[in-house]
């Protein structure tokens, strides 16, 4: 089961894509995709679709994993991450490729174990989860990666069931 | 000189395009991308990136001008809206077609002549300005033909003023 954890952004899109067999969790690739702020919106918006496009097809992940919607957030950011979450949507859904939605919580009670979890906690534990010799950076990277660890635990927690199910 | 203008949205998406001679505005063609509120977010985003490739395709505008963020709606829309306007403003940028963008103000300002008009005055003027028979329906048409109105507009006092320009 391969898995693609995405942190969407206009100038900085975190990727990660995590291999997982069994409990272990094995780190493919993992960086960002980053677009200039003096370009126009819509530029930036093909560039984010074309490297997504690009990533999808090298590395055929089963599943991607993204963030929901955070309402903290003021309008204005919402609206602009929205618009890079679009085109990102766009680019899984025209390769086939599922989408799942994680809420900033269900990420940190998959990673860490509790979600009042600080960043540097969860990033400490995507570090240690994935054997990385340091925290990936930007924080996109690293929370694109626990994104991908939330996938991961969750697919193996429906595939216990399923088994169990089966057993019956 | 065409134009379309653009009212983006995640269930409809109104859009209208006129062809600008002198002062005559001419509506060639205007109505409403829908998509199904069942559907999963990423396959309604693929349909109106597809649906919006296609009426480029077809009607190969100058320019499209979509309405600008409006401060006044809430996180989840601003959110929701963002994602339709993500994969519009790729399809734009695709077909090499340059993205103009209007405030609701600045709409307002163009169409009937004060910033503080109410909606449905706003729809008359689209009515008249056109040579309709009717209001268009959804609201979302009638956005959409106001704000081509304001792009058309728009175009034409800076065509007259690089006019002037050159004249001296």
């Amino acid at each position: 089961m391969r898995v693609m954890g995405i942190d969407p952004g206009i100038a900085i899109v975190g990727f990660g894509v995590l291999d997982q067999r069994g409990n272990l969790l094995k780190p493919i690739e993992y960086g960002s995709i980053q677009t200039e702020a003096d370009l126009q919106t819509a530029t930036r918006l093909k560039q984010i679709y074309d490297a997504m496009t690009k990533l999808l097809a090298e590395h055929r992940p089963d599943v991607v994993a993204i963030e929901k919607l955070f309402f903290n957030r003021n309008v204005t950011t919402a609206f602009t991450v929205g618009q890079a979450r679009g085109v990102i949507m766009l680019a899984a859904e025209e390769a086939g490729i599922p989408i799942t939605e994680y809420t900033p919580l269900q990420v940190k009670m998959s990673v860490v174990g509790y979600g009042q979890a600080e960043k540097r906690q969860v990033q400490e534990m995507v570090k240690m989860l994935l054997r990385l010799p340091d925290i990936p950076k930007p924080d996109d990277v690293a929370d694109a990666l626990a994104i991908a660890i939330c996938e991961a635990h969750s697919s193996t927690v429906i595939h216990k069931l399923n088994k169990r199910g089966t057993m019956r």
